[in-house]
């Protein structure tokens, strides 16, 4: 906590406001002011009895034991007034919606990175087909497949509920409404009613708010799972989980030191295994003593997009307005350079995506990014390992869009621009084929040899990648080309991607000695 | 332990039966009678040798470390004469295999809970499509899919082994046999030979029966997993999962206090996080102070049936004689109404299920089915996110009753009238579709969506079923259709679904703009 | 770790190479040789910079606790002159790469068993239909689909980069360099440049090399888990699992005393639950009081082979040149009896299979691998429980060998000689759907029961096997019969098979009274 701007912002603030300080946000940030403090125990005294849980966690979190003073309900919850959410409760004029922009007035570099990072930006899948498939596809009129689904991690645009008059509805308890299908959510991109972007509680969960937790990879796993986008079992697969999870029953210094307060450096407070916020987020001693600092900025050290259906290295851009984006490309962008991208901005209340243009003032490159990653690998690799374990993920990044993306994403278009298929990838068989090689099926490769699991690179990824590609895509797209009459046509450009070497297997089978040899292993092995 | 009731209890049995002690499980229960105390000592003895970690087990068990008396191996082990598993072993009359009646000796309330309870039918489902899959489409005559599968977890018909003059055959060691297909098991609704149902040990494993085990969301997960009831996947990927293994390294107020003796009560004993029991089980702080109790009828705050088909809302009701059911509907029964319902009963050792008709005497409809759960959520929520939370699962359950279960039920229906298939669900390719939208995939989502699990909700949820119903289920029926030359008619009857303004994107496709800015923002974004 | 043996083999090796010890591994090996600890404070100092939490790693691992003298950096990582991998650093020469001959130095008998184990034969996968999938099927000519892939778990061959001269390629810090498809890489089948085969480090992790890692289902689940071979989830939701993973917050003798240094004996050191190692590879104490010894061999105690298109019984030989091999058949080999088997041998640095006839001289028939194991469960259950533990284990291997396996294999080998389909499993539907029955789907089933895991015994085996066969494999079958003008002749096979008891339901249906007690049964509980 930066308590020293604190308390220069508190004192002006006194002298603006004072004699209204229950309606005031800034003065209520004073953990030192009498009076706050009083509006603090009036708080818990009667809360202890409606959620007494929810106390608890408070009362035996950080910002309970906070050294320069307690930060109590009213620290945060206490609203300025004329905000959306804000309303009298107990004679204090509050919110119970948090956002960024709370946490920032004593976290502000924390909630800066975080505000840059992708992670702010995982609310604006407006334009996505993600949000489609959730919004239309899975939804009726109330859209409860997203509420339920997409939101909750990416975050819902959260609504007060609004009477005739403009203003904000009230329950019973005088508490102003929200909009059910938006709130609660907790998604790491939520868009506030405030206009900003993100929600801290994501990974810093209500009320205890501990890093020890978000350290630990249950807390990414909430989101970063599943068919599509496997991390985290792809994490508890490798030998960096193993390494993790075996260590649970450990005391000492092999244990993870994970219940540390303030920094949790990887080489000086830990060495046992990293955690995901290790890796993308956190601090690490480096060979001349120093430590690099940690970051809430967690693509900072992702070379690769490994998302998208070809995967593109990534490339990180500051503008001279300050906004930055993710540039894709082998060869970064160059100071000076004007670039295009996307942003969501909020206006009158509603939020929209816009097109921007801005001029590049500062580049990292992908190969910049990977070079900070590898910092945190040299803790515990040599260069070789390390050199040798990105050229091995690499390849196998190249063999899918190579092999399989390229191809696929080919064949699709054509069938489109033929007419065998129409409508968006949800509308026919072969298009929601296409989507899952990518969507799914390739991000677990990808996604595993990124982790060194070897079950998600293969089973769940290649393997599936090539079933798909092979017996499901190729005979369906031929059926639709016969049924179009238009067979030579797609069986020459079929022919011409299978003609290459790494499909050759195809046609022309195994080496009839490998396929011998097999047999024979069988027979031996199981009389078979 | 009722300690009270035990001695008044011992008191009088041990007047009845004098002399016979180590026949007679009334006398055996007695744990301050010596005879029965030497009689265990004989027992640990021989057995540290045999079994010595069954033996350690129980050494550091709550039964050995009773205040009021060491409960021991004979303590309940004791038979008597006339038991169907009773066997004369090392001079003394036991049975190796527990029922529920052996536990209510001591735990009496619990027992009668839990047979009240939706885990004790368990075992019944001879009437159910789950056990024809098990029993006959994945067994052969000795029904090992099902004795090694379904039966697990739902619990098998217990069968003592009899030889030609009815009596039980004896192995090596004269003890008495069982059927090797239904026994070992432990799965929660065993139909024991006694005629109890039920098995204790499903949740407190045998030897140790620490309650601090059955707390734990692993012990539920044995059989609330896998793709057809996620329940332990979506938990574990939920804020409240992740709150809870997170906390496994903490200590002193932050940690859960498991291994509490007696008592686990949430808001008092823990407030970090809660687990399966915590919420359908468990005790609560209340506002005022006071405590909920706890239940071993762990579907006393359910409000909806996410197994079925179609989801329905369920009503409790206490029936003259005793006997309670579930009955569905959103408008709860009264008292004095009759209901039926269908029971187990045991005649002359052999189960059946029978009809039966029953005045109503006690009704706890689901809203106060679901307030009992909501008592629970308040500890650490405030009233509009509890009630907000129940709007969107709600809706989930609406979604997917609506626009997905029911107009596939009835598609089916009217292709088995027509007679495009016949047989049962696992005859025909449409069956087995339907059966896994609902059994699978639609549980998966409403599930999700009950324990706050994104991913489940959406990817292995709603996705699932929408994928089936329009490339899967639809296609199927429209071919079927085509080759009973009833084309038109089931034409008509897909129309008219999909004339609906939930699925409407699929015959008229996405917004323009929305198609085009997800274009945008892939160019953009990837450059492809 | 044998110290008498270590001082003697020191003394020799002195004498014959004193003056030249920082070149020779022998001499490295002393730990109590004042030039060798001086060279590892020389690594450490340094390497505490450039790799601090490797070397944290080591200082807490039993190696530097070693009581008889600390194992330091030189003592394992000293290279032989000659050595393919050796290369000179700092002055000392030394290599990177370590094999099971450097760590069999100390831990003899460990490697030994390691050697002769199945596990040592991972990495021969070259003739193997895993291979041509990861190699052929899902890689390009990289080969990174089994680098990321296969690999990882099965060993790669390690290959030394090599120039022109045939000498070793050095990087910039004048390291070896590998070829960095096959390293880094810590398969434990690895095939290692000086002619071993076998990776201790896939199980003790670098630089910690604790038992207490190896002890943990996790270290296991790298490898075996999975949609093929699902072992570890399947250990995780039985009871064993539950009673281990809920230990975890336990103190004193009702935890796992899984961080004991030296043995860790079942019944002695903990009992509250087995991990992998304990059933498969650890100690247990006996009836007797005497101790079983563990080992590292693997499969000693597997009595099927659950890999196998169709399970078979395992029987273990020895043959007279000392060579191990597992030979299939319910009965076993006989002591004088020849047999044939397949090794794996290096010449030149090339490594091939050969065929190998050999003398049985010792049996370990697949009984005594099964009552090996059934010491292990006799710690906590009777002999009925275990009798018939196996005989619902054995049934549900016979289910699915007979009633799946053996009709499904039958039929697509009638499919390929009558040229229904042709060319590999991968080149055809057909092939694909066989495959997947029994190296997926079977195995789940198998794998499940032999685990006590319900829901991989059905949901994910015999429900998939039996949905596969039915629904996808029959209908395949016919429709290529169908295109081949072979109907009948298949239709008669197929009828041959369905005729049977066991596959009765499917023309016949199931009885009607059941089907009826089912729609009264959905009528009653869900008005549906």
């Amino acid at each position: 906590m930066k308590q020293g701007k604190l308390a220069v912002a508190v004192a002006i603030v006194v002298l603006l406001v004072a004699g209204a300080a229950l309606a005031t946000t800034t003065v209520s940030k004073d953990v030192t002011d009498t009076s706050v403090q009083e509006e603090n125990v009036k708080c818990v005294n009667c809360h202890l009895k409606e959620n007494n849980a929810m106390v608890q966690q408070w009362k035996n979190s950080p910002h309970a034991a906070a050294q320069d003073g307690q930060v109590g309900c009213y620290n945060c919850h206490a609203a300025e007034p004329g905000e959306p959410a804000a309303y009298m409760h107990e004679g204090a004029l509050i919110r119970t919606l948090q956002s960024p922009r709370d946490c920032a007035f004593c976290h502000e570099q924390e909630v800066q990175q975080m505000e840059k990072s992708h992670h702010a930006t995982a609310g604006q899948i407006m334009a996505s087909l993600d949000n489609v498939l959730g919004e239309i596809v899975c939804s009726m009129e109330s859209k409860a497949g997203a509420a339920s689904g997409c939101w909750q991690c990416h975050g819902s645009v959260v609504k007060v509920l609004k009477g005739s008059n403009g203003k904000a509805l009230l329950n019973e308890n005088q508490a102003v409404m929200f909009d059910p299908a938006t709130y609660p959510n907790s998604g790491i991109g939520r868009l506030n009613p405030d206009g900003t972007q993100g929600s801290c509680t994501a990974c810093h969960g209500r009320h205890s708010f501990r890093s020890s937790v978000a350290r630990q990879p249950e807390n990414c796993g909430k989101c970063h799972l599943g068919p599509d986008h496997p991390q985290m079992e792809a994490y508890k697969e490798s030998k960096h989980g193993i390494a993790y999870y075996t260590a649970v029953r450990e005391r000492g210094m092999n244990a993870m030191n994970i219940l540390k307060s303030g920094k949790w450096v990887l080489g000086k407070d830990y060495y046992t295994a990293p955690t995901c916020a290790t890796c993308h987020m956190g601090a690490t001693l480096k060979s001349d003593g120093s430590v690099t600092a940690n970051t809430h900025n967690v693509g900072d050290r992702i070379s690769w997009n490994l998302r998208a259906p070809i995967s593109v290295k990534l490339n990180r851009v500051i503008f001279a307005d300050g906004d930055e984006a993710d540039i894709p490309g082998d060869i970064a962008p160059q100071v000076g350079q004007e670039r295009k991208y996307k942003k969501y901005v909020m206006t009158n209340g509603e939020w929209s995506k816009v097109d921007a243009v801005g001029e590049v003032i500062e580049v990292k490159s992908w190969e910049m990014r990977r070079e900070d990653m590898q910092v945190v690998c040299n803790q515990c690799h040599g260069v070789q390992v390390i050199g040798n374990f990105y050229k091995q993920f690499d390849e196998l990044v190249v063999t899918y869009n190579e092999k399989f993306a390229k191809p696929t994403k080919k064949l699709y278009e054509m069938a489109k621009k033929e007419g065998l298929v129409s409508g968006s990838l949800f509308h026919t068989k072969l298009g929601w084929q296409w989507w899952e090689m990518w969507h799914h099926e390739g991000r677990r490769a990808r996604h595993g040899a990124s982790k060194m699991a070897p079950d998600y690179t293969h089973w769940h990824g290649l393997y599936d990648v090539a079933e798909n590609f092979y017996h499901e895509f190729l005979p369906e797209l031929m059926r639709l080309a016969a049924e179009h009459d238009k067979l030579p046509l797609f069986e020459k450009a079929v022919d011409d991607i299978l003609a290459k070497p790494e499909h050759q297997w195809w046609k022309e089978g195994f080496d009839a000695s490998v396929m011998k040899s097999i047999r024979d292993e069988q027979k031996t092995r199981y009389k078979q």
